[in-house]
């Protein structure tokens, strides 16, 4: 625990010294943390070790360099071959390589018959965020809750931390959530630029209404998690499946007129269609949300 | 002008009492504002007639009562034939009817041809938001400034207002732009849930993260109209678009993994892949826009 400011803190050890990977061992080595850094390239290393990191020859060296040991590489292959060689034993791996839930449970089961206690993370931030404590940067774990009570205080060095679970795939399946939302209204953001674009209407005029709409009309997925609970997709509808449908109509009318492809629409509102002749008109759209379910009988 | 609290409030003659006029109506009344309303289905009136409302017989009548007409109807066919038969010379014509840009050209000219003065609207609420100040609901006007400068007042009764030019498509562009951007955040937000609905996650504990990402995420459109406005996409870029693309793997992996349809996401990432294969990977991703412009040559 480092909450005595005297106290030595917490090595590090992190593979992986891209542009996250670097960021994160900077704001371990400014709360005076000592970090060892390995990188599969050394040169990429050269920068942390004029600014206080050691470098470890080897990826088994920066293992036995320290208890916790943070993972940070371009995917899951590239975490299974730097570890190949590694003695794992008795080590708290923290694993910030981006992948998918799969991944991160097998490299959990991998680490563990290695002898490791394991948490996976999924990084909420671009690295220029890392180390800003304003900058709203946070990190989703899950895995071992041991390793988590024990190292959540030096976790929380570059960046927020938030624990969602012993499951270890918890982590990339919020992150991976968070981001397809994420990606669903950047397709909705650039289809409405693309309208107004030709117009006289300033990109920087629009972007505030855009920003404050959307901050706006976000808070709607509270609605849709309480029909989510309850399966009742009837019960306190403001605006009902039928009155979307019919409201597409003009949302595609409009972008004929301004000649723009509705590519990025049209897949929701195809959803929505099957959903109303399913019989759903006079519900909250969320229940649609069956229709993506390929497990769906 | 209403400034003065004891002088007569503006006279406000109302077609079409649907959800959205009946509030709308109830507003101004409430405001003690003379209110004189028609629907084509009279028994749609009774209620506002016991709050105060005067009922006209025909949509003529209704027009002939007041020189401020609010119209809000089913769409734009049913302005014309609603208003057919009445004396528009003098009229100040606002139609808050759902339409395109196109549509609130064409009526303008219309209405202009009769000798009224026409505002076209695009509302950014739900009825329920309607006449109450704290709602942030709020009213897109576009078309006559002299129209809006005199009954600006009258109009800010029932909810905000934002003029948005003389160009009467304005009012719907701005409209169709957001419930665009709107739509696509939506799909992304289903995308999400459906991820997780499976797994022992709850929906409740996972919406509030879900809202403060997207809130947080949105002002990247700021970014987004910075590179539209100087159209130069390689200045000052976060997260390029080859990042993105190759991002997009995890995702579509994850949704593959938890048997959901990524038919919501995979337009977006298509677009952006092939704007990558034309040769903008060191660009913002904002530059796709290009290829959603169907006059492109």
């Amino acid at each position: 625990m480092t909450d005595n400011p005297i106290a030595p803190r917490t090595p590090v050890s992190l593979l992986g010294t891209g542009a996250m990977g670097t960021a994160l061992a900077r704001a371990w080595l400014a709360a005076g943390h000592p970090v060892t850094v390995w990188n599969r390239t050394p040169a990429r290393t050269e920068r942390l070790a004029a600014e206080g990191a050691a470098v470890a020859a080897s990826a088994a060296d920066a293992v036995a360099a320290s208890r916790l040991v943070v993972v940070c590489l371009l995917d899951d292959a590239s975490v299974g071959e730097a570890l190949e060689d590694a003695d794992l034993s008795g080590r708290d791996l923290v694993n910030l390589t981006t992948g998918t839930p799969a991944q991160g449970r097998a490299r959990a089961a991998w680490a563990e018959a290695r002898g490791a206690r394991f948490l996976d993370a999924g990084i909420m931030a671009v690295p220029p965020m890392i180390g800003d404590a304003k900058s709203g940067a946070y990190v989703f774990y899950s895995g071992s809750p041991g390793l988590f009570e024990e190292h959540g205080d030096t976790l929380a060095v570059p960046a927020g931390t938030r624990y969602v679970g012993a499951d270890p795939g918890f982590a990339a399946l919020h992150d991976v959530a968070l981001l397809s939302a994420m990606s669903g209204m950047f397709a909705g953001v650039l289809h409405a630029f693309a309208l107004i674009r030709r117009e006289d209407i300033a990109p920087r005029d629009f972007a505030p209404l855009l920003v404050s709409w959307l901050g706006a009309m976000a808070p709607a997925a509270h609605k849709a998690a309480e029909h989510l609970e309850s399966g009742d997709f009837g019960k306190d509808v403001v605006s009902n499946l039928a009155m979307q449908v019919a409201g597409s109509a003009t949302l595609l009318a409009t972008a004929e007129e301004q000649a723009v492809s509705a590519e990025l629409l049209t897949p929701y509102m195809s959803l929505l269609e099957r959903w109303l002749a399913d019989g759903h008109g006079d519900e909250d759209t969320t229940g649609a949300v069956e229709l993506l379910d390929l497990r769906r009988e």
